[in-house]
């Protein structure tokens, strides 16, 4: 750990605040990870990288820098990662799942603002987070009104913030516009890493992502069997480092996991007995160390088979065609890709509504808990039509708004409660 | 009115409810409106509007319709009235400002939505708005992520809606779709009156919208002269009866309204003593009966004399110009022209900023209230950024968040009792 407080330090951390936030999160891992019963022997990896998260991979990410690559942090699943390797970036997830500095983030953003929002100012006012500074391009996107309008704050902070513009629905003049504005950032991407996208490199990054995709829907598969072969904590573990590990390490380190996951389904072995109610999450992402729901449920007696959200099943579920050969067309198959991707910010949404039915049958979960952060609007709002949905298709529902504190979290162990005991009977 | 109340059951109107809202309404305009001194004799018209509003203009409203002619209602600036009114339709404004049946919103809404969206759900839902009533086509746009969503819900209890896409960044990707939603609205508009849009009537439709704004913007200058030759309460009232009334006759008798208003400057003639501290209000629209804020301002002693919102300058600041000839040339002009917009939900924003400046200089006004909607994210984002500009250019400002309750009344009016306070000094 000394080792790394010089890095930290290079990074312009205020070196106490991080202390106290490594602090909180060791104690935070052990506590809700590591006192898990029946863990997969391949979670070893995983720990290790959590344990690291804040350590070795900033040191990998500043090696390679010292080679002259680059780090792009990105705040959503929109920004495609696949053009970010092919120009020898590293990507890396930004958003953060904790409340930090809050009384600098008040000054900047209203209080209806959304926790993950002001999680990420947080992280960046308190000098806490060395992936943000570890960036040379730090990658917004217009998704919903929270984070564009925020992201006109946020570039007094980060100077080098570029901001991807997104259509609000899947026409074909919104498919034209993500296409123009996909073009221009990988000529921002050029412009930054002094690299030319080569179709080589790029057909070669879009089969990492796939592979670490893939991976990703397997691990997701295996989660239909009853007793599940993975905690939800887990399976939401390695959504959230997937988002900064490196991808080729990754994609094997999930692979050798869901091989042993594979085994326990054939010898009818889980993490918990197969009479535990099975529930799927639906809603928003879950960044580190947002941990509170899934925490909450699988200690109540309930395991959870499947995250509709973007750090889950919402951002992997597509796979890139491999079948471009040029720059252009693989562009055009990214567009086809990334415009799959249902978040509720889009108008109409009704593919999610869709998924959230086929896994909440195909996992076989006896129900499903809508989760949204508050103020989340696009969320929130489409609770309504989700919910509505699965009752119409009698699938017993329970709806959560919250925020990242932990004020609230004896009301919904409460609420849950109830809800496993429904599912029960 | 005995004659109305056949016209409003036949609209499928609660009668009882809507008795209730009449009612409320008459008592908020007399004690508003009719209670003002030293107002022009021109206002007459527009009292008379309003105590019409329910009746003479939805008996217009149906008589035209009785002659084959189509009513399309709207929610926002950003739908083109030209086009409407170049297919013989009329075009109404649906935006209300006052809360009604919130036991039913909130079974549909989530709670953290503005009031604004709360409010056109509530006229619906409650049965108590004749304009929805009687229209053929209801138009909804992709603004902002509240309204966006909402309409989805909202469908379900109007199945003529129709939604305007709209981009986020004035880019010219963006222009680009805004240019085909505009074509896709004019096909729309042909299919449901059964008419052609002709170059002729579109070029009729255009000047007769832009005699609209330029008798508005004509009001606005004349808000300039020191003392006042209008109060913001009345300005506002016109602002908000533009939207509904038949637009010939309201600019007819808004250019009489600023006749009189010129000769008022002339002789040095104001509603208030000049010595009253001038105040710009920027930020969200303040449909009718939502006279919360001018009307506490006024009663504080201080004059409005500019409102920099969607009810107000943003949606008549721009005219279109007159130069196309086909109805290509004209409607691409048009996506110019509303392009200009600079409502909040487009990132980045700064020509609002710019203008927000530039009113308060050139109206002579001593100070800003920034006005947003609770929960209207992009407003109450770009709030910061619009108060940081104006205060380093020594602007004193105060910013109001609030809804279309009467519970924060006391609280606001010591607020602005204190800042007219300091305007003074």
């Amino acid at each position: 750990m000394s080792d790394y407080r010089a890095m930290w330090k290079g990074l312009g951390l205020d070196l106490e605040a991080h202390d106290a936030l490594l602090s909180y999160l060791g104690d935070a891992y052990t506590s809700i990870f590591l006192s898990q019963r029946n863990r997969p022997e391949g979670m070893k990896y995983f720990d290790f990288v959590m344990s690291e998260v804040h350590g070795l991979r900033i040191k990998e990410l500043l090696d390679a820098k010292a080679e002259g690559r680059k780090v792009v942090g990105s705040y959503c699943t929109f920004v495609p990662e696949e053009l970010i390797l092919a120009v020898d970036g590293i990507s890396v997830g930004l958003c953060t799942g904790g409340d930090f500095a809050t009384e600098l983030v008040d000054q900047v953003l209203p209080r209806n603002t959304c926790s993950l929002i002001k999680s990420a100012f947080g992280f960046k006012l308190g000098k806490v987070c060395p992936y943000v500074e570890a960036c040379d391009l730090v990658v917004g996107e217009n998704t919903c009104d929270g984070k564009k309008k925020a992201y006109e704050i946020l570039r007094q902070f980060i100077p080098s913030l570029y901001v991807i513009d997104l259509p609000q629905m899947k026409t074909e003049a919104g498919k034209q516009l993500m296409r123009t504005e996909y073009q221009r950032f990988a000529l921002k991407l050029e412009e930054v890493t002094g690299r030319k996208l080569e179709a080589k490199k790029l057909e070669a990054a879009i089969a990492t992502v796939n592979g670490k995709r893939a991976a990703l829907k397997r691990m997701a598969a295996l989660r239909s069997a009853s007793p599940a072969p993975i905690s939800g904590l887990d399976a939401l573990l390695i959504s959230q480092i997937s988002f900064y590990d490196d991808p080729v390490r990754f994609t094997g380190s999930l692979n050798a996991l869901c091989d042993e996951l594979e085994a326990r389904v054939q010898a009818g072995q889980g993490v918990f007995p197969s009479a535990h109610p099975r529930i799927v999450v639906s809603g928003c992402p879950m960044a580190v160390p947002n941990w509170k729901i899934p925490a909450i449920v699988e200690s109540c007696g309930a395991v959870i088979v499947g995250e509709e959200g973007c750090v889950g099943e919402r951002s992997t579920r597509w796979l890139t065609p491999e079948t471009g050969r040029t720059v252009e067309e693989m562009i055009g198959l990214l567009v086809e890709r990334y415009l799959n991707i249902d978040c509720a910010v889009f108008t109409p949404n009704p593919s999610r509504l869709d998924y959230v039915r086929e896994i909440t049958h195909g996992r076989r979960a006896d129900g499903v808990i809508h989760y949204a952060i508050q103020f989340c609007q696009p969320y929130q709002m489409e609770a309504g039509p989700v919910l509505a949905s699965l009752e119409s298709a009698s699938i017993p529902t329970l709806r959560i708004d919250t925020d990242y504190s932990q004020e609230d979290v004896g009301q919904i162990r409460t609420r849950v409660e109830a809800f496993v005991e429904r599912l029960r009977a």
